[in-house]
């Protein structure tokens, strides 16, 4: 019979989950002062300020254990939380996680999210510095990312101006897709799948914008309609996007056709694949890896924070948690 | 009737919360370089290295919203987070928080959560900088403190060395008491179940053993025997604790009398008070709020890690949050 965590102990889990982490090779240099297994984690900040997020996934809801493995919910954690990172132009640094287990969980469940955690923090160098282990009936996990700046100001969402050209890095829509598939009880499009799955954020596009100037940017994860209108408003601009020019993946087209669906209701509606939005000025060279899909303009107080091609778009997603 | 949380909607309930959190005047000036509302929050790290700690607290395992307030509850989260920072020998920075509510979940209860949260970090200057709402069908708290070693070494558990002096600062054994009143239906005395409710540690304690050279230093959160063994442990070193020199509160001897227990059982068993634990040099002046409660020696491969009196303790609590 496989090996639950309530038959291994909280101790002996913890031990083991500690051990995992100090034999990985992941963190940068000099990154972690003080490791996992004291009162504290202790992790370097050079800039003097350091960046901070926290995520919440809840079983169920944020994920399903049939529909994603242990090491893809990992991923998917702590990609989430680094992503926010690099929206304010910082370098992620390091993780702590706190992890609420059945106690019918099975230890190799937790290796696996433990090995998702670790392959996704080490792609950017970051460390897990600590965590918590408790009991519940259903998985829940909480991530918190910490980042350096690397003496640049944090790129926030309110810096959009009028004239702005708004533009994006990543794809658009894949998550969202792959998550329809799998509700209707499909396993492919694989590329979608896994897009929902395990999200493939470009953390340094972040750091790229930075340098460039990037008057604003955000993390696009609940949909690029709302997070730009976050956006807009958090600027005081209105925007307006492009659809001629927004990315549209060439696989989002052939499932949408096959579905008799819009592929546009998923790429300005569907969030988590945290592409980053960004406002840099008019007439300034994109950093590599972002596509102008839209521009920032004066706040009309009577027109739509977010129009598509000049028109309030036909459908505005809200995205609540507590309604269902 | 009363506003829920899943009547009010996601968004307008973070807006609510942002707002709260803008309102107070706890955080000390420069802390918060970036608040909450953006990707990702910015808190100073003058230091250039930042402490971090999380702790996860789960409804009826961790509190019951029969015996603790909203703001209780919210003071308990942060308490015990901030006494992990204190126990690196740091002063509190910022928290984040993860909230996962039930929509039936009143927004009062929220309300009071967040004036308990606001009012434990405002105790440090501390800032509540950012956080994630989510649904789930029990309370689910996710809390990550951060803090600043001011120019100072953090101070571990592994420093203390053979001939040391062990001392502690803060009440033992007060909350257990106060959790054993309450689970045989009794709501007092008050001053155990409010040690219960809401600990109150203080958190400049380890900041003056850091400065005052300490060895090492540990928060008392599972008990004095099971959180003396990790630091001896850690430490390479065993320890002996003096029975007649360990505080034991009044209440608590009057208490354990009526319950035909004795009181040691909380002082060296009970956690949830956050005491602090050092290790001093021999003959160092001990700094203000310590009391000395036993010795480090050379670790005995074949004696106890820890024992009272010379002896190995009558009985020993392993603090198993997956065995029932």
């Amino acid at each position: 019979m496989a090996q639950t965590v309530g038959g291994l102990g909280e101790i002996a889990l913890v031990d083991r989950i500690i051990a995992a982490t100090r034999a990985v090779k992941g963190p940068r240099k000099g990154v972690v002062v003080v490791g996992a297994g004291d009162d504290a984690a202790v992790l370097a900040a050079p800039d003097g300020r350091v960046v901070v997020t926290t995520d919440v996934l809840v079983e169920s809801r944020h994920f399903r254990r049939d529909w994603s493995s242990a090491e893809d919910i990992g991923v998917k954690a702590v990609a989430e939380n680094l992503a926010d990172i690099a929206a304010m132009g910082a370098r992620p640094t390091g993780l702590v996680i706190g992890l609420a287990l059945p106690p019918e969980t099975e230890v190799a469940w937790v290796d696996g999210f433990l090995a998702g955690v670790l392959a996704e923090a080490g792609r950017v160098g970051a460390a897990l510095a600590g965590g918590d282990v408790v009991r519940a009936d259903v998985i829940f996990v909480s991530v918190t990312a910490m980042g350096d700046l690397e003496d640049r100001e944090p790129v926030l969402r309110s810096g959009a101006r009028a004239g702005d050209v708004m533009a994006v890095s990543g794809r658009l829509g894949c998550a969202a897709a792959g998550l329809a598939v799998l509700s209707r009880g499909f396993r492919s499009p694989r590329a979608l799948v896994d897009a929902h799955r395990r999200p493939e954020p470009d953390y340094t596009a972040g750091i790229r914008a930075a340098k460039s100037g990037a008057h604003a940017l955000m993390d696009v994860s609940d949909g690029l309609l709302l997070d730009a209108g976050r956006l807009a408003k958090a600027s005081g601009v209105s925007i307006d996007l492009d659809s001629a020019v927004i990315p549209v993946d060439e696989v989002l087209v052939s499932t949408a056709a096959a579905y008799n669906l819009d592929p546009l209701t998923w790429v300005l509606g569907g969030g988590d694949d945290h592409a980053l939005l960004g406002a840099f000025a008019k007439g300034a060279t994109l950093p590599e890896g972002f596509t102008a899909i839209g521009k920032a303009a004066k706040c009309d107080p009577d027109g739509p924070v977010v129009s598509v091609d000049g028109r309030a778009p036909a459908f505005m997603p809200g995205f609540e948690h507590f309604r269902s």
